[in-house]
């Protein structure tokens, strides 16, 4: 039996782009999501239109230039926003209008001063105007997390009588645990009339450091849609991380579940973003950062050494990592020395290894990271005699 | 009912500090050390005396140095490693070994090419050596996350039986999901003889981006001890965040569990940590990135004027952050224009708001994020003859 897929919706340009500071001009905006097509993601959520004229000539030209994936413009549960979505999205051969309005008490009460009846009766009109310009209408349900899961429900089931193709459950403030944000999914799937019209979309957010965890928790409770950014990227603590969620799935088969993303292009798609929008990605970053795959402890240079897979659970090389890079530190063990000696071209007997490792440990103890060309430094301080045979 | 405490056990200085690039100098660590005994750590780990010679005498000096929390020595089911650590924990108030071995077969075979009962029976001889030395002795079963749990079972009764007080359960590779790390755990509580004499430590890697998740579904479990770092720093993806855990249980009161960390140093250790070891935290970071806390879509801006709690589920001084500022970039809306140039001192119209925030736009569509300094420009740009009542 083949696996479920998982859409990938992306939306590094529009939640990703609005961090403080990494505003893009137009021309990268294409670039990145022409970029986004080539990996393979379902989904590109290409911007607000109604929130400024830059944002709509962005998503206009980024409807006409991509190829395969849908296009995608956010909304308020707004006549003139979808009006003006619509509009910018006219050349994509795959439109979708993204509406709508929070659903929490707190949102209800504080952001609109209103009530659950008519919150619902604002959803359904917002999703029955954007039918009228799109076939595929997706309807974000705002601060789902903190929305009561009936009310909730009753929610889902009169947008997608309106219309509705995708459900968007966002943990807006980022603070469901995994089992909460899951149960949630499970809730939908057996309370909601007609959810088998709809695709469930998992919208997490990463305050407290779980939005990977609970976009998975989603999936594995019935939600056939993440969104997602480059690099976790987007609004405070971020968004799930893309590369994270995808690897997941591919690392674990035993989920039965699979994306369209091509994840040899991820490591230089999250490069690219991040020069793009001066994001730095910090290098203990899942998957992407600089150090991802580097073992510098001596135990685990050792493991990796005699077998890779004792320490890794993915090939480097999967998400476009060019190999497993070893670097020496004053925590690197013999093994580890003897190895990059070997590949610079030293072939140490034990006793000429403990000699050079003595003195490894004394230059490493000095110095932060031991690179290949401190070895023959290293050796010949010494004074073993040992040649080069490179 | 009193909430259960999780014991923290910081190894920013041991599993951090081998990270390629981060060494630290004996007097970095040392205020490192004294600075995670006031933030509450209930255990340091130091560091691993054997591995070099400036090790040793870091995790001699931590020992003379801290006040409060125990000082932990790393070291491998080894005599000798076990008398070094011994060494340089002599002066600790409270000294704690952590010693242990390989348990999944992929460790047994390719890295002791050992077999299952050999290793147990050199389990129970380094706790029963470390014994000899402190009361405290840590046992940790590497690579536990990828070991059956049957066998996993054995050796941890039998490192019980042997005096073990800690029994770590490394997800070395980073590879369990929350729903599986949690499972082990509860098997291990209904399983292992002799349990309530132990308690059971999360030591989760990031891989995948699921540390955090995978340490909380083990304490949900049972588990009653979380190893993290300072900003999530260490090998490869580096280990579970310290700031995170600390603040989902201290954010969900649900799950009755607390620990004994003062959240307000939160924020200054981890810009500490990140100075001394020229480690970045990537501005989209939980609880401690730069933006953890800045608001900057419209909709959010005007839900956090309206009511903070809208948008925001803790508050930032509880993590040692100031305000939770809020930047203004093109997707900002009216009510947070309005907001700022009233804190500069300008009372708008409704009217002239209107046409302020069309110059504003244009203004943010060039730049990428505006701060206070430049509202006064928009605003004169405007021509309206208002000015600053400030």
């Amino acid at each position: 039996m083949g696996k479920d897929i998982v859409q990938i919706f992306d939306t590094t340009l529009r939640d990703g782009e609005q961090v403080p500071g990494c505003k893009l001009d137009a021309d990268q905006k294409l670039v990145i999501a022409e970029r986004l097509d080539d990996l393979g993601v379902d989904i590109i959520e290409a911007g607000f239109p109604i929130s400024s004229p830059g944002d709509f000539t962005s998503v206009e030209a980024i409807s006409k230039l991509v190829k395969n994936a849908t296009v995608c413009g956010l909304t308020r549960a707004v006549k003139k926003d979808i009006e003006v979505a619509a509009e910018a999205l006219k050349f994509a051969k795959k439109p979708r209008i993204h509406t709508g309005i929070g659903t929490s008490d707190s949102h209800i009460k504080f952001k609109f001063n209103s009530n659950r009846e008519a919150i619902i009766e604002r959803a359904v009109n917002a999703v029955k105007y954007a039918k009228t310009f799109v076939e595929d209408v997706e309807f974000y349900a705002e601060d789902a997390g903190r929305t009561d899961n009936e009310y909730l429900a009753k929610v889902c089931e009169a947008v997608i009588k309106a219309g509705a193709t995708v459900l968007n459950i966002p943990d807006t403030t980022g603070y469901c645990l995994p089992e909460e944000y899951g149960a949630k999914m499970k809730y939908l799937i057996e309370n909601v009339k007609g959810i088998d019209k709809a695709i469930l979309s998992c919208h997490c957010h990463n305050d407290l450091g779980l939005a990977t965890a609970n976009s998975i928790a989603g999936v594995m409770n019935g939600a056939r849609q993440i969104e997602c950014t480059i690099n976790g990227i987007g609004e405070r603590a971020g968004n799930t991380s893309l590369e994270e969620v995808v690897m997941i799935m591919r690392q674990h088969p035993d989920l039965n579940l699979d994306t369209n993303i091509n994840s040899k292009l991820l490591y230089d798609t999250s490069q690219m973003v991040s020069r793009k929008m001066g994001m730095v990605v910090q290098p203990n970053k899942a998957i992407v950062g600089a150090n991802a795959f580097a073992h510098s402890s001596g135990i685990h240079q050792d493991g990796v050494i005699k077998n890779r897979e004792t320490y890794e659970i993915m090939d480097p090389e999967d998400v476009g990592v060019n190999e497993s890079s070893i670097v020496l530190t004053a925590r690197s063990g013999r093994a580890a020395l003897a190895y990059r000696a070997k590949l610079v071209g030293y072939e140490l007997t034990k006793r000429q290894l403990d000699e050079v490792y003595e003195e490894f440990l004394k230059f490493a103890d000095v110095h932060k990271a031991i690179s290949d060309e401190d070895i023959p430094q290293i050796i010949e301080a010494c004074n073993l005699g040992i040649e080069s045979v490179s």
